[in-house]
């Protein structure tokens, strides 16, 4: 046995202390700090190595590494997309990530992401919704109830002051889960039997549902004025959950154009459609929503910055909150310069 | 405390197990292993899914990911590169990598590959020497004698029958070093003043040094008919190790053309100069050693489907060595659809 020294050691978030340091938190406290990490990396989009997604496909899926760097961290996720496992007990999409210092190399947290993918999620589309949603927006219809659902729920109550959400899914005992999950959060829960009901009296319409196909979940006449739509679902090639017409009717709003106009809503429209950064209307150099009467769209797909600012999130969280095991990650002999010599020294 | 179901935990490879494994394998045993491993992938190396690596730059060093995959298995590796780390005490290179199921997405291993890539270089270098280098050959000159040079050496021996060892280093500390750690393992170690002294009597000829600049440090006259020369160390932009003279009279055989053109010491000839992928070589398709007096040439940059053989071979090998701990890396609701309850369900 040789004593890794301190160098060599990166702390490690497992799925379990993740549930704990969110418990220790607090759901609410930790979507809202979340955000505020996600919008302050949107102000310096600009100083970011941005890259589209390393994608390996395959029939039944997609394995991602999402990397970009401040020049300060550089950070990376692995994440998964294989819509058929739910049918065989797994989950359609797994993520652990890793934050390394850029001016050594070393890593400094590695961490689940599964769960603090849902939460970065929830936490982006509310600080979005708190920039382009309508004054006053406190109903939202929530169309599509599965895992991401009540993560979504909860960040626009604690980010943007919803009261009161509208539940659908083709599936109802999807509804029944969602509903269950958010009694006793502090909002009115009302579960509807059809999108047409989940939408009425709601300024937001969240989408978020899983079908692998060109799906259509609102048509064109379910969209009044003055709306904010919050799609989540439509995130790969093939993938997208609106009508073309409501995209003709939208204002809309986007993360990385290059990835968006591959994998979101926008797939659906020609490669030059209009479209407006996000980070520049939370920095201040494009208009955000500018009428009571118009419809935004954000056509969310999840970028690498976002998971960025989730890891420095819970690398200063750590500081706190000390929930992580060292791991023996780096191999970190006394010499650099004799490795072989500090595996000699190892033998039994 | 939820408790994780066996498909969430990962197997973990600490710095630590993989020192285990070494002893508990034989360093010997091992590299022919992973030399198989490596070379049965370079016989089915057009079915590999191939890119180069991904890489973010700074003033100071790199950090890449390599990801590959054989439609099976998924497999990535983390490295950096940050030659001023030295100084401060840390490790120039440090690395660990990853391999994942493609039909599902789920990771299946997750180890140290600092040790590791240490191995599989050499590994490479070794079975490369095994179809290049000229028959009977039983003596090297290792230039270099830093963290890479003792593998190499032993390399050489457990796969090519090499007998003696003549090292040279421009610091007499570290050829002192490689020269006290390969005592005892049945060769003939001869430390050497100069280069030239060096190469006397060698047949194969490696370079491995970590300048990154670009220096010479075989010139022309000192390599004569009938070599084989195996360079590692240039194995970045702007960092060569060998006169352009001596690549003119060399048939030059590289690992993947668009990597190697980049990172090579061919990084100093014409893109266009002709050079030989050694999966052809490998797989029978297209010449190697032709000729007694012909120089053979192995330009060594390091490629992603080594470090995938790697994981492959200590993937297997864990059957055996059960050297690893269960890592709770991915959350694993019991419905897939309900991650919020797993999270509120782990409430203190």
């Amino acid at each position: 046995m040789t004593q890794p020294s301190d160098k060599a050691l990166v702390p490690f978030v497992s799925v379990d202390h993740m549930m704990q340091l969110i418990h220790r938190i607090g759901m609410d406290d930790m979507l809202r700090g979340l955000a505020d990490y996600i919008e302050a990396d949107f102000r310096r989009w600009e100083l970011f190595d941005k890259t589209p997604r390393v994608a390996s496909h395959s029939d039944v899926g997609v394995i991602e590494l999402m990397p970009t760097s401040d020049g300060e961290a550089y950070g990376f996720k692995y994440v998964n997309g294989h819509p058929k496992n739910t049918a065989e007990g797994l989950q359609t999409v797994t993520a652990f990530g890793l934050l390394a210092d850029v001016a050594s190399g070393y890593p400094v947290l590695l961490t689940e992401m599964t769960i603090l993918t849902a939460m970065r999620t929830a936490a982006t589309s509310a600080m979005v919704a708190r920039h382009l949603a309508p004054k006053g927006a406190d109903t939202m219809a929530m169309i599509g109830n599965g895992a991401q659902s009540e993560f979504q729920t909860l960040a626009m109550k604690a980010i943007c002051g919803l009261k009161s959400v509208r539940l659908y899914d083709t599936d109802p005992a999807a509804t029944a889960k969602c509903a269950a999950n958010l009694a006793g959060h502090g909002l009115t829960v009302v579960p509807c039997a059809t999108p047409e009901e989940a939408i009425e009296g709601a300024q937001i319409l969240t989408t978020c549902t899983a079908d692998k196909q060109y799906a259509t979940i609102l048509t064109d006449n379910m969209v009044g004025a003055g709306v904010h739509i919050n799609a989540i679902g439509g995130d790969c090639p093939g993938k997208t959950e609106l009508a073309p017409a409501i995209l003709h009717r939208s204002d809309i709003f986007v993360e990385f154009p290059p990835q968006t106009r591959i994998e979101g809503e926008i797939q659906q429209l020609a490669p030059d459609h209009p479209v407006t950064e996000l980070w520049q209307v939370i920095s201040g150099t494009a208009p955000g929503r500018t009428s009571d009467r118009q419809i935004t769209l954000f056509d969310s797909v999840g970028f690498a910055i976002e998971d960025f600012s989730a890891l420095r999130y819970v690398r200063d969280a750590l500081k706190t909150h000390p929930l992580y095991h060292p791991l023996d990650l780096l191999a970190d002999p006394d010499d650099p310069r004799d490795l072989f010599g500090m595996v000699q020294r190892a033998a039994p």
